[in-house]
């Protein structure tokens, strides 16, 4: 943990402190990087600004709130507004100040505190806050809200139905979106909550989800994690190390669309409910056959460590592929698919209990790529139409966001798009 | 973190590996204290085995999976044999093993695996199962399924209904409890899921709970932590330090009722939505003075430090009370109730949102009590009546549970009840 608190940060004594200025003293912004994998300035601190915003690359934290929500006025001004006054909130709360000079505790006791207090005195924890915009931003219901339409990038395109789909609307889409991650799950929910709070009036959340374990590593420094079908996940993830790919199949390049979002990248949410019950009652050699990899290495199944190549052309005594037609680390692969990869920054969630007997757990998949269309489609069709892990889960809630390049000095969040 | 892993604890090798008589093996069963507040025996392991049980005064982890379950099956022979098994799994999984021998990597690949996988590699961190059951085990509908009606013990009363409470019935209640603490939420759902799926067939899930963050310390070494209020909370909770407040609030004693409970406790939860909106736009002088401490320091009003001895019959300059006669800390104190305390030992939730705009958070009050009715139902009477906090909080589910004492060796969760 970091020894850096926001309490120390701020050299804050207790109500009747003298704190105005507070933000401007403490000198909390942080150098900014290429995106996060550089070493952070101060311990537990990412750097706020940069090439692209943190939050993608960024080694991925154990903990994530994200949060869509919708815009309730209409109104570009104060659309504007609100995201220059969530920026200095994010980049204070990423360097581990409260939400606004003064925090929780201001020096007029008759005014709400401007930080809601439930992280004084915990350290930044690693803190990201990755913002995003929705297609029903640029245009809703046929209206064109904030004269954006002719902004809406070709990526915000609506998903087509997957097989197997139950979507809920309710808990899909949104007009923006914010993804907390943190390693401290309390400082993710405080900067979800102070955000919100912000945009009383101007906002309002449409949808929310917690979780509590990452399901994929981002750097190649990360030991690959396990999701709650009990497997690794992610070993062969777009990571941060490989810059030439990450520009061909992460970042959004010139002449893919409107220039706001040059050097920004899309990214696809997906509430995955798992049928844990059943799952669980499978063979050891069905679910590795399922998965196409062993469950406690995590190796290719016919190969002996996580790492190995897989030969999709091998073939085993029997004269059958060692991975299956059907396996889902061949569908969803590179060779599969064209060549495409998607960054993916998903977390296992456990949301209570479905009412009849069962934990209502799953996988919250985050993923980010510069082509929902030419990258996530075509994979997703190919795992609904043969992956046979999809008898055991069930795809709950849908989103695709735009989430533009990083900020640079005096950047706010959507400035390309509202002043372009 | 505990440099114990699951994998290094087993000296586990991968698919295939001989595992046969690993849990005999490795000696995974840790030694025995009065609680939980002795030094562990490994580094992360909290002893399973004790005069008490473990989760209860032992140092207050970060994060909780809490779940209820409903016995289906009607024999006593069929639940002994779960709790059987359950504790054997539990013992193992405190100390960072798998749920049983063979792991997730069972040596026949036709049989599911025996441990669902998700915590391999992860170290013990600090898991503790502590095990309760509620009323309805000893008579649902007036059967008394196990006959165990005549050993229902006096505490085990319904709790009356509360001035406020907006109590959802399939969210309260149970036959069992299973709290499932941990500073790892994936150690601790991976508990959870794994005695959920032992029990397919004898119980279900009526209804689980994550906490994300600890709202009390159970220990005088712990910080204070603090609430979706932003206030600190359970500043004079009980510690476990403190063996003569234990004896008298907290553990069962001899004559209090049927014996098997002697030297186990009450645990009583309350899931408390916190309206957290409406509070932030509450005036910092306004929120101290419905707490009765300053927000920052968590001094009680007209004291300098969190703590200070409060001086309930101290006047301020316009003569009124410093704490005013309807705040939180005097309606909720010892010095108010006739002496008594209890044990908080509760977690903050966000249960993603509401539909209409709001977080879905609030409050995981469990709370573990030598005598519910004595104790929990006089303070929470003072609060529903005259604390003006319930106007921004609201109870959603509740539940008692009777946590029988520690288990010696060879003993199993419930022994006592059930061979009495």
């Amino acid at each position: 943990m970091s020894p850096i608190s926001r309490r120390r940060l701020l050299g804050w004594t207790g109500a009747g402190a003298a704190l105005a200025g507070v933000g401007a003293a403490t000198g909390f912004a942080v150098g900014s990087t290429g995106g996060g994998t550089d070493a952070p300035a101060s311990p537990g601190v990412v750097p706020f600004r940069g090439d692209h915003q943190a939050g993608i690359i960024t080694p991925a934290q154990d903990r994530l709130h994200f949060v869509a929500l919708d815009v309730t006025a209409d109104d570009r001004d104060r659309l504007r507004a609100l995201l220059q006054k969530w920026t200095t909130a994010a980049e204070r709360m990423t360097a581990g100040a409260e939400a606004a000079p003064g925090g929780a505790v201001n020096l007029n006791p008759q005014a709400p505190p401007s930080d809601t207090g439930e992280a004084l005195g915990l350290p930044a924890s690693s803190l990201t806050l990755t913002f995003g915009v929705g297609a029903s931003l640029f245009e809703k219901d046929g209206v064109d809200r904030f004269g954006l339409a002719a902004q809406r990038p070709p990526g915000l395109a609506e998903l087509p139905s997957f097989t197997g789909d139950q979507i809920d609307p309710a808990l899909s889409g949104g007009d923006l979106c914010i993804q907390a991650c943190s390693d401290d799950p309390q400082v993710a929910v405080h900067a979800v909550r102070n955000l919100v709070r912000m945009g009383f009036g101007t906002t309002s959340v449409r949808w929310s989800q917690l979780g509590f374990g990452r399901t994929s590593s981002t750097s190649t420094e990360q030991a690959t994690p396990r999701n709650l079908f009990g497997f690794k996940d992610g070993t062969r993830n777009l990571k941060a190390e490989d810059s030439a790919a990450l520009e061909q199949q992460l970042w959004v390049q010139p002449g893919d669309g409107p220039a706001w979002l040059e050097g920004g990248s899309y990214l696809v949410s997906r509430r995955i409910r798992m049928h844990i019950e059943i799952w669980d009652r499978t063979s050891l050699a069905e679910q590795e056959v399922i998965i196409g990899r062993t469950k406690g290495e995590g190796a290719p199944l016919g190969a002996a460590a996580e790492f190995d190549p897989i030969d999709f052309g091998a073939t085993g005594p029997d004269g059958q592929p060692r991975i299956p037609a059907d396996a889902h680390i061949r569908l969803a692969s590179a060779e599969s698919l064209g060549g495409t990869k998607i960054l993916r920054r998903g977390y296992n969630f456990v949301d209570g209990s479905d009412g009849q007997g069962h934990l209502d757990a799953g996988l919250f998949f985050l993923a980010f790529m510069r082509d929902p269309q030419a990258q996530f489609v075509p994979m997703q069709r190919a795992l609904a139409k043969s992956d046979v892990m999809m008898e055991y889960i069930e795809h709950t809630s849908s989103a695709v966001f735009a989430c533009p390049a990083g900020l640079g000095e005096g950047d706010y969040w959507g400035r390309s798009l509202l002043e372009p």
